[in-house]
């Protein structure tokens, strides 16, 4: 295939990319084309140092005292500010805190329980699985009913009895962009709560919730935000439902006193009521330190760099590509896309291993999907250009058909 | 007051000592005495370097692919067996994940399930608040009742009502170690489940979860286990309990199937039927590595250690500070004492803000403790002799009245 021309029209766009300096604040190795970014962002270049300071002299130096002197206690609703930013939430509504399965289960009983009385979940039936399993452990314990719907669907299947409505802004899949604005306003007209998770939006999409009213959202830190393996999450509250909400992961740091050792719980005032244990500072620190690589960069620049990047991506592998079975699952309007490109193929497990041995990263996903992330931050459009020649190179060769390829690991 | 004939035998105690090595395992810098590793453990040395190496290279340059070329995904069960070591259990036993409070919600609501039909949870009126905090709400959740006993009058609490006695196996105030074998035999006489926070204990005092048919028990991965700032914690449960076992957060990570992606929830066998999000890497990291410093060591000689410590750090307070108003509080027997001593004293607060003036690090626990903390690992005699020079020459100068020790921190 000939790129030549695509390659040219790239340097161009490369060449007049607002943002393309941002690629600078991030280490990855020449030649490595990762478009996993959706899966776990890359390291940001000062991390390492970051991190050296954090082990050596905060804990390693100043030991207990740190809690204190390096704001390591307030670091959770900080940090939080920081992603509230960047999904378009005032200061005071995102704290930091568990894994986004734990915040999930927290921010649904919360919501529930401002409901009461209504019996029902609305979700999607092809959400994240973990958001399923939670959502369902959710109803067993407080006896509600889930209602499994695709969101297209969610207006007609809202009534008196929902308590919740709760879906992904992206599918995890597809990257299709759920209608957030359409479905927080529907869900208000019938008196329920609206739960976002941001996993796959955060960072890259606009978001807004304070705008769309959104009640509740939680996200994930190691994807776009770049917070490192297994960063630790974010759930927001919008204000006007911090003091009656009512979290069941009732931990100290989300007391009101936390240090009076009070015998009896009272939530803490703001966001920090949805605080639980002692946060896994090494983590949370290196997420406040990868989330400065936004600082002087606003989400509109990002988006447009992401839907140039997919745009390109979606075009090349239509013109090129569609002759060996390749499908773009996406959607092609770039305005109904998230960051990624999905494509299927029959031998997606494979095509995924042959383009990593050709440094080009990306995962697959259950039963026959090629996910690729492309995070703004640090892809260019001459790495759009690279990835489908070398995925031109796999699918001419046939090395999906080599053995070694097809053998799955625990994880990819 | 003359402590020549302390130091003379701290001396000889120290020579004598075989675990002094391991003081070399870590890094405090010369002059301090850290009396705060019950609540944020020292820096093993190596650290660092492991650290950087996770980051720069695991994480920087290995990205995704970490989680299986350098075992990231069964990191949680791996860094559990060595905490399983530590506590008498078996391997397979004890999972790495989320927070203490966290862990407790889980432990606390399993256990409930397993005994269906029985109403109520017995805990301790003086136990940690946190504990004190996420009890009640899993009481709320699932209609149970609360009984707050103390640990002398489990037994006659118990009936054929009560589902859980849950306790902390050493106490955070006084450092009084709780009866594990005696109540756990007589919570099985009832027919209830036993569930133990080792929060206090693990490190340092024998626990011998199997030995003593424990059913569950949890704990926090940042005091004696020296794993880093609100390292995760972890979770036991008897291998007889694993089929049966059903916990409220469930997450992805604790599927039988975590990459099928399926839609409903199906435990995944063991142990790992405990973990729930993706795991904050950069800390659980820390923490295997610092386990490593326990390689080669038995908790008898750690509990030697410790026990010498402690008995020789009340000798000293009895014999020459009695005068200054300061009462021991943790029991004199040192077979009923964890690895902490505890001082009653009027201006508790501002005896530990001067102490730490003088490079004597303890803390502080409403309303008039003074506790501290001796971790046998990087503790020696001569330290506990020093630390009694120091707290001397504070209430002889009368260094706690002065007005800049008496601010209070959000953490001390």
């Amino acid at each position: 295939v000939d790129l030549t021309a695509a390659r040219e029209r790239a340097a161009a766009l490369d060449a007049a990319d607002p943002v393309a300096h941002l690629r600078a604040r991030f280490r990855l190795r020449d030649g490595l084309v990762y478009l996993d970014g959706n899966s776990l962002g890359a390291m940001p270049a000062h991390l390492p140092a970051r991190m050296a300071e954090v082990v050596e002299q905060e804990w390693g130096r100043d030991l207990i005292g740190s809690w204190n002197t390096h704001d390591w206690w307030t670091a959770p609703e900080r940090v939080g500010d920081l992603v509230g930013r960047l999904v378009g939430a005032e200061p005071g509504q995102v704290v930091v805190a568990d894994s986004t399965s734990v915040d999930l289960f927290k921010a649904l009983v919360a919501a529930a329980r401002l409901r009461p009385g209504r019996t029902v979940v609305v979700t999607e039936p092809g959400s994240f699985p973990a958001d399923l399993y939670v959502i369902d452990s959710v109803a067993e314990l407080l006896g509600l009913t889930v209602r499994r719907v695709p969101p297209a669907e969610v207006p007609a299947a809202l009534d008196d009895d929902v308590a919740v409505v709760s879906y992904s802004h992206v599918d995890y899949r597809t990257g299709e962009l759920a209608d957030l604005a359409g479905i927080t306003a529907a869900t208000h007209s019938a008196g329920a709560l609206a739960l976002w998770d941001l996993s796959h939006s955060a960072g890259v999409v606009r978001v807004d919730l304070d705008a769309h009213d959104v009640d509740l959202a939680v996200g994930c830190g190691y994807k776009y935000l770049n917070g490192g393996p297994g960063a630790p999450a974010y759930v927001y509250v919008a204000r006007r439902h911090h003091d009656a909400m009512r979290q069941p992961l009732t931990g100290w740091t989300g007391h009101a006193r936390p240090f009076a050792m009070e015998g009896r719980y009272e939530k803490a005032p703001g966001i920090a009521g949805m605080r639980t244990g002692t946060p896994p500072m090494l983590s949370m620190l290196a997420l406040e330190s990868a989330l400065h690589c936004f600082d002087g960069v606003e989400v509109d620049a990002v988006r447009a760099k992401s839907q140039s990047l997919t745009s390109l991506f979606v075009e090349l592998v239509d013109g090129h590509l569609s002759a060996y079975g390749l499908e773009v699952v996406s959607p092609r309007d770039a305005d109904r896309r998230g960051s990624q490109v999905s494509l299927r193929h029959p031998q997606a497990y494979a095509v995924v291993q042959a383009l990593i041995a050709r440094d080009v990263v990306g995962d697959y996903r259950e039963p026959d999907v090629v996910r690729l992330g492309f995070a703004p931050l640090y892809l260019s459009h001459a790495d759009v250009v690279t990835a489908v020649e070398r995925l031109d190179a796999v699918l001419t060769a046939g090395e999906h058909h080599d053995p070694a390829h097809a053998v799955r690991h625990a994880v990819t």
